[in-house]
């Protein structure tokens, strides 16, 4: 079992030293990804991951140069080759290689590279207990609907929260919480599930999209995708955040004050569960 | 004459593959970057360029890794060995190489590329004439005083700018202009120059600082540090640019819209010169 890397389709060693300089992805992070979830040695959601993937480059005027079925195939690659079976796989696309300049070069090839990394299946004790989320000031760009490799406002939220002993920082502009650095983020008020709507604001995961649109309504909880500020989330009996990574995690306190009890709540634990069956069905897992 | 590259002070062909697919400037854009100018052979205002990347590092708690004195070697270095005595050197240092996760990483090391290409010492049809200007929302994240690698915004901008056939998109946020993709922008009113202050919307560049802080007070031109409207800027005299690369280019439409007579401002063109003079004074080219 070893991580592994490919690009453009060939398969590579992890530190090979695979890009020029001169990538756009490097200079300017001029690139979309995705991470796909990989349990029992099959992917999981892999088309909704895809689909996203063709909206960002889309949105990027990046041409999407491998079908479904070719990026499809290069994911079972990846699992067959590195023998891992549980685990994550991050795929990135960039505009290519070019002379540095801010427009869009001329005549350039985008670049793929992909790699599979193990991650455990069995729920860790975020999971299971709940984590503590802080509440961060949203510094983000105004196109957060984009999987784009702009991450710098990502990667210092989470750093702020790591450092004040939380497992995630949940961001807030102009008074409205908006999401997880690497993660939606929902409350439970009067049995209902709030979360912000899709928006420029947000970028519409693939595990909140499968709960606004198939486990919210099977387990009979209702949705309202409409914005709240931070007194609602703070007044909230239940909260949770959502990622292809963090699957559920309960949010059980937010900038050091208990959400509700300030243990897992009832319904966060059943749409967790009804997560983890759906994930059990698709991919074969008893 | 001929292009070349630099890693960690290793000289490399530009195309040389040299980064691994987890440096974390190919995946999350966590890194700073700078660029000089280089006429007759030697860099222009190295140490003010040099001072904003440390201040940048800082803001990123990105190590500094290497002096004053080194960085300054390498340019030399470029210089020499591509032959080339009038060009650009880009420079960008990120977080370094490791397995992906958002927060920083332990035991690090900061990864150094750095090219030269070269660029045209003579002012070309824009600098001498004039070019013109699109405004565009500011869509950037709210820490533009970071000279990071998170340029996606820029970028966007940038095209935009250039499919309406104008050579600089000049941005404007909840109604106030901030300033170019690649620029600082001044308007002209009352023979006042007037650019937004110094914040977390703008990045403060070096030709910005070399006008406020000598070249207009030289020239006896008031300099107002305040945020202005659209409006405001439509209504102004005359308009420019500046940058590293732009040096001073005249704004002589807006949008569609000429700026004062449409030609170049005298005041515009008295700045102009009295940088090109600096560059003379301080490069020792005739």
């Amino acid at each position: 079992m070893k991580p592994i890397g490919l690009i453009n389709g060939k398969l590579i060693d992890l530190n090979e030293t695979i890009v020029p300089m001169e990538d756009r992805g490097h200079q300017f992070g001029d690139g979309v990804y995705e991470v796909t979830r990989v349990y029992n040695g099959r992917c999981f959601a892999l088309k909704l991951h895809v689909d996203r993937l063709y909206r960002s480059l889309r949105e990027l005027t990046i041409p999407a140069v491998y079908t479904y079925d070719e990026l499809a195939e290069f994911h079972d690659l990846l699992i067959k080759e590195s023998g891992i079976a549980d685990g994550a796989i991050y795929l990135q696309i960039t505009r290519g290689f070019s002379p540095r300049a801010h427009g869009f070069p001329e005549n350039v090839v985008p670049c793929l590279t992909m790699s599979i990394r193990p991650a455990g299946a069995a729920p860790d004790k975020n999971k299971l207990e709940g984590a503590k989320g802080l509440l961060i000031p949203d510094e983000r760009w105004l196109r957060c609907d984009i999987k784009s490799l702009n991450l710098l406002g990502n990667v210092m939220g989470k750093q702020k929260a790591k450092e004040a002993g939380c497992f995630e920082g949940i961001q807030v502009r102009d008074g409205f919480v908006t999401e997880g650095t690497s993660s939606n983020f929902f409350v439970i008020k009067d049995g209902v599930a709030w979360t912000h709507p899709r928006s420029n604001l947000i970028l519409t995961g693939v595990t909140r999209t499968l709960i606004v649109e198939k486990i919210a309504p099977d387990l009979g909880v209702p949705v309202i995708e409409k914005r709240f500020d931070e007194a609602f989330a703070k007044a909230a009996t239940e909260a949770f955040i959502s990622g292809t990574n963090s699957e559920i995690v309960p949010i059980v306190a937010l900038s050091g004050q208990p959400v509700g009890t300030g243990s897992v709540g009832p319904v966060t634990r059943n749409i967790q569960q009804a997560y983890w069956a759906m994930v059990d069905r698709e991919c074969g897992r008893k």
